[in-house]
């Protein structure tokens, strides 16, 4: 039964697929650093075992530029409404560019204020969020990024989506590596739902609900019906937190009136939040060396039996990376193809 | 076998029980604003059902006051160090006093800059979240309050208790009431575990692991153990992100150092963090209108079977909130006992 769901894949370079997307963008009206940007943040997804977020987008976002939904050279206005408070209007640009220019704009801010937060509205699909967070660790600095998105989650005791998958990532320096986590507060995506479909598996307990608002196992009940948050109504309530943040912050919209990430229709109507903090400007102390013992004696700690280690979050992105870094990246093979399809129509030399 | 564990209880009005425990600290040497604020914050939690967060912390609170760990009449030393992030040192003062002083120096400041962080060190157990986000809320301004506390959950993966319950609490203006999570990143409360365990009951799947890491809902077993991280490995993720930011802000204590809200031997190490953000300061649309027709769709969603209505954070608690101010609070017998017994101990007229 499994080999008849059985997908073929090709395995490529994370060179070869960053190449390929950026060339795709940069056809389409994307500066060549934007395209290299944006590919690099779509690969980096792929990289990390994060498909949904990956090379996946690109043919959506294709047809959202050719119909003008995503303007590939557009440059974000951003506004200064207060010292700490920063305004971007991503003029319907690619999620990246809002996204970094607010990260760059707030790290050089954050020197003084200390901390700083952008409202982002306007803008395409940030994707991951761990690579703009470690951007800023990099610099030494904390970052907090949420970001809403269409209405795939049922609320607790319901059963239908009236809440995004709303993830929340938090990036702070330690060493070797920053601590990055970046989850979304849905208890599956779906992505993962379909591609389980695909090769005819079950989803975990708890993940879904059908039409009806029964828990289901089934993948094809579970596209029927709608997500359910991570642990239940803890999750809910964060998840809408978050939304009710975001969508206060950006005057971005809110449940069902979230459009255009997955959709080839609409304009983007979710909004991004992102924080940053300065630990130095603020006399605080060096997070890397104020948490690293502690990071440290929880990936020591004592396991659970069949469990090999703790890990940090952003511990198992990075070894999935390396992986990947040096085996390359296996694409489901019509997806491939399909990207190389459009590479060639758009007459790009990838 | 039910009847064995059945818990004599008594019934007192909140106002009765506000004045025995305002008496008592002020009989200790607390100003009576301060015994009265923190009498209040108490039996808030108690009105709400949160009993880990109410009258059953005090007879800790007199011990830890009686052994000079807490200081009753303790003033918080206040810093700006920039014009959004304050610094407070509760000077080993009752956790409500500094967590206020907080409140009302950010909902000030936030006026003119728009948003404001306070770091708090040094200062007692805050106890539940929600009172504070709503007197912020009532001057139209959105609150974020975290706190860490005593490693009681083990990290996903592990077997003991290395991180801390860490709540999350998010208050935002609506109307008739703000919309107020207020939440531990733990699946149980230790309270609760204990709790069940007097009434001979099992904990539901997935709160706790044993001494050995496997999942238990023997509340003996548990406590020889570790609480779970709610909702895996993401809770995990969220709990330790939350205590990483309250820590590197607050130079507050990390994992099994966090040390002083249950005990009467240590001085308080935990931090918490506060962050107002003003609306109208910020030139945003006025949150109760913005978000007012979403959360009520939410609450008139169809529901999943055998669920009455969908709620909102803060509908539940603010229900049980009526019904008890009604009712009266039921307390445990012993618990009473005990505390009309310290209250006649420190000559209180109560």
């Amino acid at each position: 039964m499994a080999e008849a769901f059985a997908e073929e894949s090709v395995t490529v370079a994370a060179d070869r697929a960053r190449a390929v997307c950026a060339g795709v963008l940069a056809a389409l009206g994307a500066p060549e650093a934007v395209a290299a940007g944006h590919a690099g943040l779509l690969v980096e997804a792929d990289l990390r075992g994060r498909p949904s977020h990956g090379l996946q987008r690109l043919p959506v976002l294709v047809d959202r530029i050719k119909a003008g939904l995503i303007v590939p050279d557009a440059v974000p206005e951003t506004t200064w409404v207060t010292p700490s408070f920063l305004r971007v209007d991503g003029r319907d640009g690619l999620g990246s560019v809002a996204m970094r220019t607010a990260g760059e704009a707030l790290g050089e801010a954050c020197e003084g204020t200390g901390l700083a937060v952008a409202a982002i509205s306007n803008s395409g699909h940030v994707g991951m969020l761990a690579p703009y967070l470690e951007a800023i660790c990099a610099r030494g600095q904390i970052a907090i990024a949420l970001t809403t998105s269409e209405a795939l989650v049922h609320p607790a005791g319901g059963r239908t989506a009236l809440v995004g998958t709303n993830p929340i990532g938090v990036g702070i320096p330690a060493e070797p590596d920053p601590f990055v986590l970046d989850m979304s507060t849905a208890a599956i995506s779906a992505g993962e739902i379909i591609a389980r479909g695909q090769r005819g598996e079950e989803l975990p307990p708890g993940c879904a609900v059908d039409a009806d608002g029964v828990p289901t196992t089934d993948p094809a009940r579970a596209l029927e019906g709608a997500i359910s948050p991570f642990g239940g109504a803890k999750g809910y309530g964060l998840g809408l937190a978050l939304e009710l943040l975001v969508a206060s912050l950006s005057r971005s919209a809110l449940g069902t009136d979230v459009l255009g990430t997955l959709d080839t229709e609409h304009r983007t109507t979710k909004g991004d939040l992102l924080i940053v903090i300065d630990p130095a400007a603020l006399s605080l102390p060096d997070p890397v060396a104020y948490l690293g013992g502690y990071l440290e004696e929880l990936r020591q700690a004592p396991t659970a039996p069949g469990v090999e280690r703790v890990l940090v979050p952003g511990d198992r992105m990075r070894a999935e990376r390396e992986l990947r870094l040096r085996d390359g990246i296996a694409y489901p093979a019509a997806l491939w193809e399909r990207l190389e399809g459009i590479s060639a129509n758009l007459g790009t030399e990838a």
